[in-house]
């Protein structure tokens, strides 16, 4: 096995992948970049972590103790080597683990914020899936849905928590409905369009437990200009 | 009572408004140009209709029998006015009733697609609301709210049939969560910006009844420019 030390260029943190599984994207740029992130949060936790990027990008956001849990044992080995390459054990831990079986782990009303950049595509025995297998489970909802993400969501945060997760717009209906079964309230949506006048291809959505009804919608994300380069203000995500 | 004629600078098509009430706005032109309209479809209703706009731009999109309902009688007479002046009865019909009763009017499964720009503001007793009772019934859900609009919609629209609505960014988890208890699916929505780096303030959505899962998110619309002018895709709308 091949494993590629790739430099992410983000505040010089350096992450380990093997792009046999999947490569650094830029969802997990733009997730740690929309969550929000108050001064006295003690816990965040980055469900479906896989190679650790998002929790490397928090570390640079908070002084709050991070988790991730990534449940194929191959990548979780890639985060634990990525988190102490950059010397980030202190700040970030990586579990390998179902996140169904988080209660072994944490309290109930633990945590101040969860992150999930989650598998994107239904699965079902007909799928059409990818041969590798580490690869299925990370792009395909075999092991992990959103009826899961949520309802453990709805467990483990605390009163007024949040939940931010980076997703595909087609999905976007299902997901508010299933926050709102668990009573988190849908408060922020951002929109990524890969350039002008195209729609868009993926969402950013944010929502709080027990919170309030009342959402607002960011200013859209544009991600290429015309010549397929990075827009000014992705660029200033990675300065 | 100063009614005053003012060109609607569409198609030429006159408008009729009482400026005391409300005026024409450009939410009424954007509805009608982000609903679909297929070429097979026979009948239209626009909800909460006021002086018509709405009918008036569609009539020049599609040869569909065109309906509104307004509920104020002061306000369905300036439509029946506005209707005349452009010597449009043969193409739109405007009743003047509450649409609790159209079943008096329709079959069910009447109705390929309905358009609503509805009462924004909720309505209760301590509501900061109008002293001027037209005003405050054309802006508050007093007899109109999103409950009413989707369970009516449900009853006349024909099976895959269509409901867009214009409506502000904070209530949109609602109105997704109130379509799909009605079995009005979300299929397209589109995000309107008053310029470039603004939140979001006003929302475009069509649900499709008994559509399947599967959202679009259309290129947002910017309406103004640093200048406070119009956009060159606004500008198009009038044109």
């Amino acid at each position: 096995m091949e494993v590629k030390n790739r430099l992410l260029n983000y505040n010089d943190l350096v992450i380990m992948q093997n792009t046999d599984w999947f490569s650094f994207s830029l969802d997990s740029v733009l997730l740690p970049n929309f969550v929000t992130i108050n001064k006295n949060i003690e816990n965040i936790i980055d469900f479906c972590t896989g190679n650790a990027p998002i929790p490397l990008i928090l570390s640079t956001k908070t002084n709050a103790k991070i988790y991730g849990v990534e449940l194929q044992k191959e990548i979780y080995e890639l985060a634990v080597k990525t988190i102490k390459l950059n010397n980030l054990e202190n700040k970030i831990e990586i579990i390998n683990d179902d996140i169904k079986n988080l209660s072994n782990y944490f309290e109930t009303e633990f945590f101040d914020i969860i992150t999930c950049n989650p598998p994107y595509f239904k699965y079902s025995k007909n799928s059409n899936i990818n041969k590798n297998k580490i690869k299925t489970i990370a792009r395909h909802e075999v092991y992990i849905n959103l009826n899961i993400i949520f309802s453990i969501a709805k467990k483990i945060l605390k009163n007024g928590g949040v939940i931010a997760m980076v997703h595909r717009p087609d999905r976007l209906i299902e997901i508010i409905e299933t926050m709102k079964k668990n009573n988190i309230e849908p408060k922020k949506i951002q929109f990524i369009y890969p350039k002008e006048n195209s729609e868009c291809n993926a969402i950013l959505i944010e929502g709080k437990k027990n919170g309030k009804p009342g959402l607002r919608i960011l200013k859209p994300v544009y991600v290429h200009d015309e010549d397929g380069n990075y827009k000014e203000d992705i660029k200033k995500l990675f300065e």
